[in-house]
């Protein structure tokens, strides 16, 4: 992994194992199954990824990133103990998870010389299963179903990312551009409530 | 992949992808998440199958199939808002992706020379699985556990064309037979209400 | 695989299928669906093990655990139609599938020398997940989220058998101890209702 990615994937985690231990502690469940939830939201999104790319999954590879999703999470807790969090704070970590992991997951798929149309899917896998899976063990509808733009965002980002890098744009450089503007992005649909039109079928 | 294997793995994409359209369009769902309802739809199944079989999962491989799912995708949606379909529409397509994939999974197995019970399996995995994820990500109850035969005509479907292959008949036969046979006996069990006894236990 | 983690493997399959059927056979599942719950149950944990440690899946390599699973699903289902069992009957099965499968998996990735972390969340994964994917399927809160200690012993578990093995205990030893003990301290925290305290966060 080159250092770029390997930051990017380190900063993802981090920040996915805090929205993961943000929500499972608005729950009733035990200091273990909120860092099972941590770990899940952390490590969730970079599995999916790398089973599907047939590589050795990252966490495998190098240990470290369990440590730093444990020490994110119980960082989280015991901040979250000492001060009040409103029930939608882990939506920021939430977003930042997004941005970083679906600029790292881009990265790394265009690295293995995915083509394009793959490379942006697993930008969107990376950055969105993690919170799916969060979601679904908290017993909590998936956020990147609950209306506000979440996949569209990050499927953007990727994309943009991609013709960048496609234009000769560092990666160092396209990947701050591109996990910048998804984050503002997803803060700013959360703000002002930005939705894609629903259509429902008649019958 | 075999031509036989390509043409059979397209166009269940292709059913699958508007199975899950026509069920999400039943739901407050917009485009985008409609889009991701047919990707999941049209490409869990056969990519569960791959993971487990340890190789390069189909569509990372091929992009033409995440283009197959897309174009299917937007124009079922395009037909079903031209048009009335009913709440059971999704049916349909849902038999066909059945009756595909089961027979796309058993073969590619068999090709890799796995022994024929797991074959079987990865036939009944390949045909459910596409369904199970759409399901549940239209939180709805699987069709697969709704009652009427599914994965038992998935599953007989599937030892059925090994019984043939085994017998020295040419593998494109042996799809085609097995192929229309799980379909018409999944619109049969679906008409006429078929269902496996079911037991429960007292106490 | 070693014989003992082949043994191990097939001892904890068996098990885990019989909490499938007894499970199931308390829902409206007919009997093929009860089949899927305890092939779910008992192949579920090694086959995420299996797919993050980028190996063939177990039974994939080798069908007989199909056939054990099948068996042991059908012994029980014929079993529980003769006598009366509990509703919390599938615990015990479960515990046993609990020991047996983190004993077994954290043997497996160590034996692929893993780090010491790694190969204890994969006996934790391997010991929970079957379990997990057999709660889902049947529509009910997963075990390991119930409140009553679980994960915890299964993962205290492993680190104490990597300890052992460690400090030159041989591995059918280690395996003994910690499997039994595991299952032990399951049925204790079933028993006397043994909780992990939970937190739920201010604001």
């Amino acid at each position: 992994m080159t250092t770029t990615n390997l930051i990017l994937m380190q900063a993802a985690v981090a920040a996915s194992a805090a929205s993961g231990v943000l929500e499972a502690g608005k729950k009733k469940i035990d200091l273990f199954g909120m860092l099972i939830i941590a770990f899940a939201a952390a490590l969730g999104g970079g599995s999916i990824r790398d089973i599907l790319l047939d590589r050795t999954v990252f966490w495998v590879r190098d240990q470290d990133f369990l440590f730093i999703a444990l020490g994110s999470g119980l960082f989280t807790f015991f901040l979250a103990r000492w001060t009040r969090v409103s029930r939608q704070a882990f939506l920021i970590p939430d977003a930042a998870g997004l941005a970083l992991f679906t600029v790292a997951g881009t990265n790394v798929a265009l690295s293995l010389s995915a083509p394009w149309f793959v490379a942006s899917f697993m930008g969107v896998i990376t950055g969105v299963m993690g919170g799916v899976l969060r979601d679904v063990l908290c017993n909590e509808e998936p956020v990147v179903f609950r209306g506000t733009l979440y996949a569209t965002v990050s499927w953007v980002g990727a994309l943009v990312m991609i013709i960048l890098m496609r234009n000769g744009l560092d990666a160092v450089y396209a990947a701050a551009i591109t996990g910048i503007g998804i984050f503002v992005m997803r803060m700013a649909a959360i703000r002002w409530d930005i939705n894609l039109p629903v259509f429902r079928f008649k019958g």
